[in-house]
């Protein structure tokens, strides 16, 4: 499945991005979270406290991990990843 | 889904939790890794790396989130977690 709406997850303080998905969420029904490496505990964060504070009608439509080759200091490295679909 | 078989993750270095999971899939077909706070991403991780590395036939059967109510110096604080079903 594929959302277009997307919020990528990074080091920013977590009500960053709840602000953003509930403004994503105004005209949309689903917004994909996206984070990679030490960044999935935040997408995690992010999307607990939106559906506990803010939305309690959101619902964890899905959750994909993964792994993602990225080139770091001249050579590639794995990176795993995690997408975190929400649904109003 | 419950599963019986689980390996909580935590702070160790992540081939000691690939080699509990690849131990205990000798005599059953699923385990659950659990995880909690920042040991999220490490749990994400272990899941990937088991399957990239040691075992390509492993499925991730099933992602689920939530919130853990724990104390902490004295008082209540929520903090997310991770149960990622691994199936072979």
């Amino acid at each position: 499945m594929s959302v277009e709406n997307v919020v990528y997850i990074g080091s920013k303080p977590i009500m960053n991005y709840c602000m953003a998905i509930l403004s994503s969420l105004r005209d949309e029904s689903r917004v994909a979270l996206k984070a990679r490496g030490r960044a999935i505990s935040t997408a995690v964060d992010v999307a607990e406290v939106t559906r506990n504070r803010f939305m309690q009608n959101l619902i964890v439509e899905n959750v994909e991990i993964g792994t993602e080759e990225l080139e770091s200091e001249g050579r590639m490295r794995n990176v795993s990843t995690i997408t975190i679909v929400l649904k109003k």
